[in-house]
């Protein structure tokens, strides 16, 4: 077995009926010398509650997953140097805790890095059943319950999942079952016009027929799938608009044809006008997901859930909260976050997300939402997640969806002690490294919430001007005075999008948090910090700062006593880290002074 | 028939058996009213004598391919509206008239806008035998001698042209024949360890063998091959530096193999560190060449021919003549130019070289290169050159090759009698046109000599930083106060590599042409041009007169009466233009103001 779950020598090679089959099973693998009582009552539901009896026995009772959820927290617990509690119980806070893979037919994963998809080959759905059951047994462990396996970008085959690969669809769904992992396709919203239907109009009543007749036909062969997950009007996806019809009606059809199955539809919000003339200042990316959407809140059908992602923009190392998020007070929410680290180094530089994920929390109360969502950075490679340390995230974030208010540096104390189970020091070193990995990698790629200075398209590693003269509205527009868009009511008007509360909170330069700056305000380089310091200097320290730190951690890394193969894997991928961290502190620093023409207060190194 | 020969009405369905025959079918199909006594002597080699008999008819006298060059000089005069000659005789000024395919066996051109190759197709050497013809007519009617047909990098299984696709070689060098066009095909110089030989160095007996062997097998097939071409040592490619060999001993190896034959090695210099890091300043580019090959000056076998680019970078819309073709005196040189417009608008944007390439004459003595070879622009599209338009480079390229002294005007008029035969006017207005093209997308591209201002990779459209922190060493370090490279004894001294008169001529920044003013230095914006304007206003003013010079381009080209199906793809492409142009201009403004803080000293809009 991998990633956390290396110590747990429970056979995997049978599969089970049943999620209690399965909890049985995996008790007394993990504690031969325990007895267990497993029971179900389905008015738990995911719930469970664990009881230690006089004799010594443990009594699981949960709901038909819940023993599951129950048996993987004694498993953690005691794997992560715990004892067993005498009596806990618990329940998670949000119904769906989803994994979106961005895996194609073809076998490649859009932001994939940990190699090709687990599902999918050469046009076709196939995958080792073993791995499946790895894959279930992961996220069971964590609490995760959905799994959508294939791209939101539906490419052609992949509409097949509806059509002839069902069989072979509803086998993989039988595989998950005891697992408590519920499959999702990603659907194309074009779809029935594959079958000679002219139209995806949503309010035409063939297309409206077209997707009950379907929805019947899937749920008869997979009836717990969890819906549909949909990308519309987005990047060149297919979508209401071009009826002329928005985006509820686009999905309350969806949502009318998956009820009466208990189908939920996942309608993502990442809906923005990608040909942007980078001339025109008219336009502000942050605001187009609040003007697709913020009008329609209460016009959508209680099984659509909108999807939205965490910022405005697209998954940078800093984004502030989506005021969306905020302002749909009657319309079904989930958040959406991304595994993959698509601008966050490739799994190749260490970006430990849970720090970030409790940030959004702050703002956001964990209730205005009723779901997680989260980007997969699972592949085919033997460690699931290409890097052996970018499993913590997968972790964490099934703790975090079970349970918001998740402590990170426990959460990643637990995913240590499961993984590596090293010595106290040892431990310590590599959690808190693990906790300011983002901090790290933020202060060495753009600065004070700027974004987007990453090399276009592959987004790894610096290109300052990269999307500058580009289409898709992420412009930093620095010149020789200035840096930044100012968003406030005196430009673009973003910030207006927020409660008052927050928009007091970022109104004003002079208070508004530092790593958020030049998100809200443009500002002269020569702008005081709150501690006194330049801009520009604080650009340049940050850089500084950012690369000594990869260089302290990379001494970290090959202190640590990590185990055969992973060491080989985290030693080389820390050198190219080094490299790249190097290349941004070097390649920005150099940007900003041709711009600026200030040199480093303190002498180091900016080359011309 | 396709680009200047559509009004040759002659037949092309036969094999010609010789040049001769052809020369005389060519002759009557042109002119079934005249009558022509066509004979060869050998002693005339490509040269030819053109004399009217008294009783009206023609004698073309020539050698054995010259007869073929003095019908189509009688073809081309009267085609183009001229009268045919009492008495003609000419012969050409370069022996070997070549045109390089980066045609790749799976049927791609590297660099290629005119679509797919013309020889290959699905990784195996396959053509029409009619375009084979067509295309041997088109070369042969302005005189060009030379096809290589394969991609210089030699990428698997290109190889196989010397292996198994030899007798498939050889039924297309038939072809060619009688067109006086000789084959030559690039070589991987690695070729011998395909064949168990542990390496590839030139000095080994075991290699030199093999190659020895090789020749003996390719010329058995192929008696009139020009040679072999070869990138070694260059962008990955292998070459003698692997085994501490120098060029010339890489070079005359292989010469050594094909000489008995007559063979030429064709041995290009485009050689330099391509992994250079952009914090290296102690590393020009530009240098490169000569540092590569002037000390070997002497060196190398009789039968070798030294390839090396017009410029000292990559055929950029203004480069200096590369010194090296100045300094190796001892030693047979060819000057490569590129048809394809691989920085120069890709066949969309209009680009008419002869006036650069005439340029480049003033400073080169055409007797110091005894060849000239031209990147192909042809491909598999229905027109050979993708854009009708850009045939004229092929045409005007052939007569320069045969003649460096043509006149530009002279040439570009005749192209334009040749293909459209339009009236006097509107021959005038293209005329105008093409031979201002380069001057206009000069101007909206890069300024003064600088270059590199490109979209990495793809090379078209503008990216004002997109090589300023990579590999390739192509900066302009442009920063708020200066921009430009000094490349004069107090920088880089690149311009040390040059004859003192050269020197003297660029040296100062005050009296240096303004084209090449930031090639050399490196200067403020505020510096003052000859003509009392500062840099920055300089750069802007070339950018608005670029585009408003392709607006007036773009009126006349919908003015003129192309016929079908030109005009389409003339017009489209002229859009396409337009919007390119647009884009250059605005970015590159913005790019430059945003650097100097200086505005517009005409008030016109230059973007934030």
């Amino acid at each position: 077995m991998k990633a956390w779950l290396s110590k747990l020598n429970a056979d995997l090679s049978f599969s089970p009926a049943s999620a209690a089959e399965l909890a049985r099973s995996e008790l007394s693998g993990a504690f031969p010398d325990l007895s267990f009582h497993v029971t179900t009552d389905p008015d738990l539901g995911e719930g469970y509650r664990i009881r230690r009896e006089e004799d010594g026995s443990f009594t699981v009772k949960g709901g038909e997953t819940g023993v599951l959820y129950g048996a993987y927290e004694m498993i953690r617990r005691a794997f992560s140097g715990g004892s067993l509690p005498d009596s806990y119980s618990s329940s998670p806070k949000y119904a769906l805790r989803m994994i979106n893979c961005w895996d194609n037919a073809d076998g490649t994963v859009e932001r994939g890095y940990s190699g090709q998809s687990l599902f999918f080959e050469n046009g076709k759905l196939t995958y080792d059943p073993l791995r499946m059951r790895e894959l279930g047994r992961l996220m069971a462990s964590v609490g995760l319950n959905v799994l959508c396996i294939n791209n939101v970008n539906v490419h052609f085959p992949a509409q097949l999942l509806l059509e002839d690969w069902l069989p072979e669809a509803a086998a993989l769904a039988d595989l998950f079952r005891p697992f408590g992992v519920r499959l999702m396709f990603s659907v194309d919203f074009s779809q029935p016009m594959r079958h000679g239907i002219p139209t995806a109009d949503p309010l035409d009543p063939e297309v409206r027929n077209w997707w009950k007749k379907t929805a019947e036909r899937v749920y008869r062969e997979i009836p717990d799938l969890a819906g549909f997950l949909v990308k519309a009007d987005s990047e060149g996806r297919p979508g209401p608009f071009t009826y002329g019809r928005d985006h509820s009606e686009g999905a309350n059809m969806l949502a009318d044809a998956v009820r009466p199955f208990g189908g939920k539809i996942v309608w993502r919000c990442f809906v923005y006008n990608c040909r942007q003339d980078w001339r025109d200042i008219g336009t502000d990316r942050p605001k187009a997901a609040w003007e697709h959407y913020a009008f329609l809140d209460g016009k959508f059908a209680d099984n659509v859930i909108l999807q939205i992602k965490h910022g405005p923009f697209d998954f940078q190392v800093r984004e502030p909260l989506s005021p969306l998020l905020l302002g749909m007070k009657k319309t079904n929410m989930a958040m959406e976050l991304q595994l993959a680290q698509e601008y966050t180094g490739h799994q190749i530089d260490l970006y430990t997300m849970i720090p970030m994920w409790k940030e959004l929390f702050e703002e956001l109360p964990s209730d205005r939402i009723m779901s997680l969502a989260a980007v997969s950075n699972l592949g085919r490679d033997d460690n699931y997640t290409g890097h052996p340390l970018a499993a913590v995230n997968l972790f964490t974030y099934g703790l975090l969806a079970w349970n918001p208010d998740t402590d990170a540096a426990e959460a990643v104390s637990e995913w240590i002690r499961m993984t590596y189970g090293f010595a106290a020091a040892d431990e310590q070193a590599l959690l808190s490294l693990l906790l300011s990995s983002r901090r790290t990698y933020e202060k060495y790629t753009a600065p004070l919430g700027i974004g987007w200075m990453v090399t276009p398209h592959d987004h790894y590693g610096p290109n300052p001007s990269g999307y500058e003269y580009d289409l898709w509205g992420t412009y930093h527009k620095a010149n020789r005075d200035a840096v930044g868009i100012d968003r406030t009511e005196n430009g673009t008007g973003y910030l207006l999008q927020y409660p008052a509360a927050l928009q007091e909170k970022y109104r004003n330069p002079e208070t508004c948090p530092d790593l958020y700056l030049l998100f809200y305000h443009r500002l002269p380089y020569s702008f005081r910090m709150k501690d006194g310091r330049t801009l520009i200097q604080r650009i340049y320290d940050d850089h500084f700062e950012g690369y000594e730190e990869t260089e302290k951690m990379a001494e970290t890394i090959r202190s640590l006593p990590f185990p055969d193969p992973d060491k080989e894997v985290i030693l080389s991928r820390m050198d190219r880290q080094l490299y790249n961290a190097k290349e941004w502190c070097d390649i920005i620093n150099t940007f900003f002074r041709r711009l600026s023409g200030a040199d480093d207060e303190h002498g180091r190194k900016i080359w011309d």
